[in-house]
């Protein structure tokens, strides 16, 4: 679970209906035709901006990389050290038999243990990880195009009670409440966009590096393990890839 | 037929009626003039921006392609591998009576048939890659500068409303439906933008890269009938282009 | 003439003009003042952008581009074939003497007649070609930053209006006609940007491309001529630069 | 200390306190409500677009290098001489007893006086300065993300402010202070951009360069000791790191 | 002197003054207050910003080159001429005692009246042009950057006076003028912006180019000094940087 995403969405939101009931009811922020042109709008937009199955799926990447917490990499270090011990105390056919929880290092144990080449190994394992960048980066693109719809949602949303309210302008006493609910979409739009789709998009994007950091720790750990490398150099090798902090020997 | 294309505009501006319904008449909403500033307007400047034939012919090329369902992969696929296993039990000049329906696909064959050379061969067909590439780029370039240019000449329009209403203040009543008029011409640059060019001129760009992908399978497998390649292998080959879901044998 | 600059351009102003009258006077957007801070601004403030020479200059380039009509490449095509033709019949020095209306062929066809060796003869021809280059894109870079700083100084010359209202403000019955005074230009300069500059800057990019296409199949032309290729040859390698459409056999 | 971030950050706000005291009562510019808002609304999507861990990193080491004051590129210099003569003097070994305060600069004496060959040394300090370079630029892009949010959150908060006023129209002596406030959050977040976010983050850019400036020097100032060069030789090399001015020889 | 950038910068100053004045009072648009807080403001913000040393060196070196006229190339070539002539009639040392009053021709000269090898003279002389490069781009980064400050700025003061405005609503008839000073602060950031620092960064770019240009002649024509070439040769390969329109000869 990653805090920080819900934290932030959840605090946001809770400090925008702090300031709402401070200076008056909640009521006046809920208008069922105003949700529905921006929500509605911006949901149907992407569907003209994206194949839909590129929408669905893409959504249910970033939702899955947005909600779960990053993998430990300190966790999938010591998991290779121990796949190699095994490998080099046993042999690499024993690796078949280990159970391994994080779905990439248990895809590239079972290849080495099947005897795969080096430079097949690193090709299949490297085409994963260029497939789930796309998939990353393809996410990512919908929550920025959708964060850039929601304003201009937001904008026709407040034009048409604009509209609607000066053409029937008899009534002055009726004006503040018209543009009150004319001003929701804008309101809506601006949320949306800078509390959901674009913060998520820039989220996706750290998380995405950060996933593709440890799948290439885990692609030098399976090629080590086929080589029968020293688990100690295996070590620094993968702590190379770690900030200084992180590493367990410090520097 | 591209059903998200046609769902999300038609929702979109269903959306729209709906609102503008809800709070008044469609009537307010429609005013010729302001139409002819923001459509004309927008449409002639495009042909200030770019070359006549040039608009034309992207258009069609772009209103083709966004409502046009995209080729299924997979089909393509089991149509090169029958053709690669008729051209395999007869000869490669049995393809020249093959029937394809698709139009890049026949291309390739009746050259292979034609007893063409690998190099040229590819040379022909990537050229033809080139050109569509090129043409959907000009086409969705042209989408976008329209998508521009429809707020401009929404706040053009609602500018000399403005200026021909404060000019003739005489009547105080009069300024409501007066300012109502000048803010349709933002409104309809706004939902003409939003709804129609900016999505479209995206969705071109994803629906270019699923046609190029496709001719790129058809190329390599055009080039492996010529060479009489293993079907079997031919269908690892061509499906390495597929994301995993779409792969026949799953992975 | 470039029939699709002059109609968008007109049929623009047309628009506008259509717009202004059907809801007031033409007289009341015209304002002596308004128009000199708008369009003396911007033209001042140009040559604070770009040194006053290159301004004069690029500024001709632009303006002979944009409404000069586009050579017809098969025109050119045709040209060049009976060149090759005239060359193989008599020779090369015969060229000397064959009357070329395109100024950048005559010099080609030109340095061939005098014996000029092929990468001498590219050198020279392809430095014009970079130098044209530059000049359309000097030119275009300042169209853009035109139509940049023209809603700049609407911005300015409506501050100035509003604060020159505001601060006099005794007689609230003259509110309106000054607002719609100090509003003309904003508009002015709405209209300057995307009614003129943007959009030509837009234009330039693609007709610039375009001249380049015709002088790199003259260049190509005029090397074959110097080697006595084949002119049926000739003709299918020219036409290879254009769309298959515009090809004389088609496709 | 860096005297220039903490003038021009101390010295934009004075200007703003006096701005507002010369025109009013500093006490109307304080609302806790829109400051919660404002700046919890900023700090919180912060964790929805940065992993939590990255921003308090990022920020303890961007809050260092904008306070704190560049070193002195001609005492690091002077400093990496004084090391050459006593390395030519003694021995590459007695540089462990050499106390340098600066941390980087120590590393790589200590890697020289321990025997570490070239290829190896330099492999470990531009690792070193590649990860510094990764933080900064990590601390810069959360900087100008904040900076982007800022007035993003004050528009959100303007917008509850006048929904509120809007709907609750009853006493029209109201519409001014309750604008006021509205107000308010417009005005702390372009104030928390413009003065504090956006600036720093350009800072922090110019301060980046800076330091790896230095660090480059120390790298190559390193290697000359480890290899015995001429100081008066030395010297020269690393002054053509500097601008004209900073050199002690002048040019 | 450059002409282009004092008749832009005063013209456009008149053109606003003169604009004022048709419509009201010059005094109307002096309030000391608010051109403090937009000046200085920008001032103080250009230190976060950058260092501040950076920021004094590199507005020396951008007022120099906006106000000083380009060297004329031309002049440049026939001094060079005259040099290659006097080297070949007497000796490279007979240099020394030629006068040169631009400061980088005399540079080269020395070095060849030194006997310096051609690729250390080209090495010292290409370095001085990428310092001078890399001067010109900081100016035109810190005038890009004041120039995106000041409608910052300017924004921040008018927000101050319409919340002081706003929050002591007892006059109406007070309403105007203080609306009038706050708009102030934002026709200060505009004008600054728009006629001053963002105009200034794009001639400091166009001014940098040609200054690189010349300095390429006198690199190319210092080299051809010290290989003693055929002084008529070299005028034509100096010439070949410049514009047709420019050269000697024409073409």
């Amino acid at each position: 679970m990653d805090v920080g995403t819900l934290l932030g969405v959840f605090g946001c939101l809770g400090l925008v209906l702090g300031a709402i009931m401070m200076g008056g009811s909640i009521l006046a922020f809920v208008d069922v035709p105003s949700i529905l042109i921006v929500i509605g709008g911006v949901v149907l937009v992407t569907f003209v901006m994206f194949p839909m199955q590129t929408v669905f799926n893409s959504f249910k990447v970033a939702m899955k990389t947005l909600f779960s917490s990053a993998p430990d990499p300190t966790r999938i270090i010591s998991q290779i050290l121990d796949l190699a011990n095994l490998a080099r105390r046993e042999s690499l056919v024993a690796l078949e038999k280990a159970s391994v929880d994080n779905e990439f290092l248990n895809k590239g144990v079972l290849l080495v243990a099947d005897g795969t080449e080096e430079s097949l190994l690193r090709s299949i394992l490297e085409t994963e990880i260029a497939f789930m960048r796309q998939r990353h980066s393809y996410g990512q693109n919908i929550l920025k195009q959708m964060g850039n719809m929601s304003p201009a949602f937001g904008m026709i949303g407040t034009l048409i009670g604009l509209i609607n309210m000066l053409g029937a302008l008899d009534d002055p006493s009726n004006i503040g409440p018209a543009m009150a609910v004319a001003l929701l979409t804008t309101f809506y739009g601006a949320v949306m966009a800078n509390v959901l789709f674009l913060p998520m998009a820039t989220k996706l994007e750290a998380r995405s590096a950060e996933e593709v950091l440890y799948m290439e720790i885990i692609v030098e750990g399976v090629v080590s393990i086929l080589h029968g490398e020293n688990p100690r150099l295996l070590q620094d090798k993968l702590e190379a890839f770690l900030t200084p902090a992180k590493r367990t020997g410090g520097d």
